[in-house]
């Protein structure tokens, strides 16, 4: 007991040293640049009204009875699983999403403001393989999935914990669910990512949540947010609704996004790609204030072109690009918050492929203006493996984009201009009070790139970017013990009553 | 005799059935999507108002006699060195230089406008290393650079083949330039790049300009881009200036950049950095129209921050890409057309630093609208290194940002509505005529980034970028032969003849 306390004590002094310097969560970027807007207002205008068309015409399937009554009762018209909705009754419906609402965190520090100028990064979801700390490629287990939830919590620019970062196949896939809630909850104190993949699994994560955050409180504040796809085209199925319904009635945050192979699931065209995708998540937003009005929904999308050689989906090309933007605007037309994907790559490597590919796409989205940046940091393969490398390298990425984000600074071109008279023609800069002065702030310095000369850079191991990506993980898995944040021991107590009383009647076999 | 007119039958055979189908170059890119404005226009104004206070007050050094002649007989307050330039005057000469010009490449097809709407891609520049195709890091060859003109002739998102993109160190500094030339204008016929180190070296490389392009041509037409860098803070060299004097002369075209290191050579705030270099490259440009009113000068910079720690020069921080729409909105407000960096990087390796680096500073500079995008292919280790990995992947990266640069084009989005009422929810487009007659333009298919499954990349090799890289250059270069330009005999033994005759008389040795 007492070497407890004393390991205790000792773990919670290098804590408080810690967190008293470098900051463990950036607050959302509130942006304080331009956004930017490929299409102008009139191109705006032709894609909606298309979209409008597409659902007032073509319909959308609902692929759900429940869900067939509630647009019933909403006034849609519907043709066995085809719903058409006017365009007058979708716009009042979307009018009812909150443009910006606040993300609760389990630590009220974390807490987040989603919408509007907000932009939160998150990391990446739903690998099953995971390119590991010895560089394998394996399929991923609990442990990773922890070790994940770890470095989330100690990415300075990482918003929320994520979910399922990678896919625990190590548990039984009736089970997963739970252990992936309670890994984010105790693991961070930063907001979480919830299950969709069953009815049952969204309601076992809300009364997980419930556990960490009282009965109250989660049903008048959003604290979760999850991920449910539209199958493009047009097609929102009966397990994604489910969990549509779940978390809209618990007023929790759904992000309502068509997963989107441009040019095999939409027309092989970007302005039509987004006509049809800007539908269907609009129909995934009405349809979820239909359920409970003022529900905090996010409007968005998941967007990769197919190679129409191959059918592969790329990443990274300049039509994802030119996509990013124009749902930004078109988010922006109904006043929703949205969301896209950041560090998206198809690489198999932490390569120069992930990173051109990633950072291609990230730019974009800031530009764009998205609120909810997912998949921002570990993402490999087109989403099937997580990199520990590829995490930690985002997240320094996603510190220089939030730099970025904060724009131009002119309160110091005054004392800028008086050290330029001091220094004068020939000079140096390094001296000066003005650089002291502005040492640690002017200029962002990356730990993870390395900017030393050939020599030295050869000497200390002339490592790639990778390895010191790998070295990095290593080094913060191995501390993370210093920071780890506080769990109230009933709350998890009460947790792991919950998922042992649950785990005794769900079975291990799903078909 | 028979055998040689056979093989280049043969050769020529081969290579007009090939350029008959990919582009062998693209025309320079006409932006077509809006310029991005980080600072608004009182900011601009108050940069402005800097720069100008820093030439009427603080002044500049021109480090020659002539130029403080040329900046006397011009009307500027001259004392010691130091110039001190009044607004009235310095906007009067800038006011002098074209907004926009035609660089006339050897082949006429290949010639390319600068400035305004226009933007064109430009290999890397004046690395002594090479990162070989086996990998080796080493000092570089007159065969070497051979080998990235052959390769920047090849490359469609390149607009000129550049100059010394890496320097020819088996040959004498005294008579590299000549070298440098006849390389470029004998393995390329896109535009090239001159020589400014040394006022005699200037000289020669417009001679044998006038011998590939005329007399009469290269008075009375721009040819040649060199350039020409500002030692910051606030001095121009003699050297540059010779150069600088040279080419105005001759009504060739020089890009007039400061060489930033922000926070090392310019007050540690990016708005201070960009109101010196502003001040810098407008001197340039405002001497350059002192020496021949009408010369094609381009304003620009060359751009890195400075770790405060340890004084190493940093590519890809998010305040460089802040700084470049910054200096793109100066050269705006001043009608001029504008270089930056395009694909710099910090890193050693063709890694995934170097391709964050790279693609975060590229996408900015598109944005801001650069018209001559200075280093982007080939750049690696803050330019001391030419890489041949990096030169071909970057190359795909700018036929991305060239098609990027295209924008949206929703001339086929009535097409694409009808594909999409044709194929409907749960449907599949694959099949659709649309997505046949779109199939080769809808989307960007990358040859170098690899989509493919894990199991058809490890059963291929697992190759990383960087190896696929090699591999591409490796057969790029295999294949110059069948592609190469023709060069007049009679021009080919008029420039080998001038080369002759000037390595006659110049030293092998230079102090």
């Amino acid at each position: 007991m007492s070497s407890e306390q004393g390991r205790r004590g000792g773990r919670k002094a290098r804590r408080e040293e810690r967190l008293a310097t470098p900051n463990i969560c950036l607050p959302a970027l509130a942006r304080n640049i331009p956004l930017y807007e490929v299409i102008n207002q009139e191109g705006v205008e032709l894609i909606h009204d298309a979209s409008m068309k597409i659902l007032e015409e073509v319909g959308i399937d609902f692929r759900d009875d429940e869900a067939l009554d509630i647009w019933r009762r909403a006034g849609a018209k519907i043709d066995g699983q085809r719903v058409h909705i006017d365009r007058g009754l979708l716009l009042e419906l979307v009018a009812k999403n909150p443009a910006e609402f606040t993300l609760h965190a389990r630590n009220p520090e974390r807490s987040v403001r989603i919408g509007g100028r907000n932009t939160v990064f998150v990391p990446s979801y739903g690998s099953p393989y995971v390119l590991d700390l010895n560089e394998e490629r394996r399929y991923s287990t609990l442990k990773d999935l922890n070790d994940f939830h770890k470095l989330a919590y100690m990415s300075p620019a990482l918003h929320l914990t994520g979910g399922i970062i990678c896919e625990p196949v190590d548990i039984a896939v009736s089970k997963r669910h739970l252990h992936i809630a309670y890994s984010a909850l105790s693991h961070s104190d930063k907001p979480f990512m919830g299950a969709t993949t069953a009815r049952e699994r969204a309601e076992d994560t809300v009364a997980m949540a419930k556990l960490a955050f009282g009965d109250d409180f989660v049903e008048n504040n959003t604290v979760m947010v999850s991920v449910c796809n539209c199958n493009s085209p047009l097609v929102w199925d009966a397990t994604m609704l489910d969990a549509v319904k779940v978390y809209a009635r618990h007023n929790q945050s759904v992000l309502l996004s068509p997963f989107v192979m441009a040019g095999a699931s939409t027309p092989a065209s970007s302005v039509g790609a987004v006509a049809q995708l800007n539908a269907e998540a609009l129909a995934g937003v009405a349809f979820a204030q239909a359920v409970r009005p003022g529900a905090p929904m996010i409007y968005g999308q998941f967007l990769a072109t197919v190679s129409m050689k191959s059918g592969a989906p790329m990443a990274g090309t300049p039509e994802i690009s030119l996509m990013n933007f124009m749902v930004g605007q078109m988010a922006r037309r109904y006043d929703l918050p949205w969301r896209s994907s950041g560090m998206v790559c198809g690489s198999k490597l932490t390569d120069a492929q992930a990173a051109y590919e990633s950072s291609m796409t990230m730019q974009s989205v800031l530009l764009a203006g998205a609120n909810y940046v997912f998949h921002a940091a570990g993402w490999l393969e087109a989403g099937l493996t997580a990199g520990f490398a590829k995490f930690v390298l985002d997240n320094e990425q996603m510190e220089m984009f939030y730099r970025f984000g904060q724009g131009v600074d002119f309160s110091d071109l005054d004392d800028a201009m008086a050290a330029l008279r001091e220094v004068g023609p020939g000079g140096h800069y390094l001296g000066t009070q003005h650089t002291q002065d502005h040492f640690e702030t002017a200029f962002y310095m990356p730990e993870l790139l390395d900017n030393n000369s050939y020599e030295q850079w050869a000497v200390e191991g002339a490592a790639d970017a990778n390895a010191r990506g790998l070295a990095k993980a290593r080094e913060m898995l191995g501390r993370y013990g210093d920071d780890a944040p506080d769990l109230d021991p009933a709350v998890d107590e009460a947790l792991l009553a919950f998922i042992a009383q649950r785990e005794a009647v769900l079975p291990d076999q799903v078909e």
